[in-house]
């Protein structure tokens, strides 16, 4: 009863995650009622990010003709200071404040199974190379901007550990009370890690 | 910082209901990390919405080498029974349980303003036409399908008033509990019209 031309677009885009069937039929139906010249700026905005790939240092989207993303190629940036992060929305959070002015490593999303995977690891042990590749053969600070859970935890052992020759100083961003939040709403592990970490 | 391929995707894609500027942004970051394939199977299935159109009878989606949708086109279904319905996907839906075998309208989203819309008002009048055309000049129901809300009950009257020539049957959905749903937890609403239109 739908054209196969829904059905397709329905398809593909049903996997795309945060969308699923639902939205995707939606999608698929509020495109094909838009008018031509739209749904063109649809797809050539789809297209275009066919020239994108990843910066070889930290892993950020950069566009195909640069050498490194545009905060790597940035030279008032310290690159001695580095940030792991999970995913490339995290560092546009990060540099909304303008608080931060080091550089990054992309590690990919911790989640799910609660183990490192291989693509992890890998990245990990790139960081130990780019760090060793320094003039001084080490570097300032690392600091862990991961989603406050278990793996992460795990993750900061990891890094003490195994960097410990490389950096003097592996630190990871600060856990308690949200600004704004109430203590009578907060939940126990945000309490106890509040009390904790009091300064 | 952010590559132009991304602003531009971004730019086009958050206009789309449902999505708005974060998930448009996840949505740019996620499909410029899928490979090239994947990639193009997206690009591909939104280019082939391209190739379809309204029915000129219901207004439901169709290939454009098709005379009429499948839906018009099917000899099975009962032209003399029409649906009057808000949108594409409602059809869908309303299709799930293969209880009806009319036809349909599609009358677009009746909402925000509590008003009819010129648009509304074109189709109410080409579904005019539609009957007066029938072999007989009338038939036998038509069924205001939209969503329950104070505007669907003013369009059933418009309905009543200017169709009564050319059907002697003009009905709506049922409005009650829904199936699996409580009493203790129906709003006034709900059970002021499972009171009164009890059966």
């Amino acid at each position: 009863m739908i054209p196969n031309a829904i059905k397709n677009f329905i398809e593909h885009f049903r996997k795309i995650p945060g969308l699923g069937p639902r939205a995707a039929t939606r999608l698929a139906f509020f495109i094909s009622r838009l008018d031509t010249q739209t749904r063109s700026n649809l797809i050539e905005s789809l297209k275009n990010l066919e020239n994108l790939e990843r910066c070889k240092r930290c892993f950020f989207i950069k566009e195909k003709e640069q050498e490194l993303c545009e905060i790597c190629s940035d030279s008032r940036r310290d690159s001695r200071i580095i940030a792991i992060v999970e995913k490339d929305t995290d560092i546009l959070t990060l540099e909304k404040p303008r608080e931060f002015r080091g550089t990054y490593l992309i590690l990919g999303e911790l989640s799910g199974r609660g183990i490192l995977e291989e693509s992890h690891k890998n990245r990990i042990e790139q960081l130990k190379r780019r760090i060793e590749g320094e003039p001084e053969g080490n570097i300032e600070e690392i600091i862990l901007a991961v989603n406050p859970h278990a793996l992460g935890d795990m993750l900061y052992e990891i890094l003490k550990r195994d960097f410990k020759h490389l950096t003097s100083h592996i630190t990871r961003l600060g856990r308690g009370l949200p600004t704004g939040g109430e203590i009578e709403f907060a939940d126990e592990e945000t309490l106890k890690n509040a009390l904790r970490r009091r300064s």
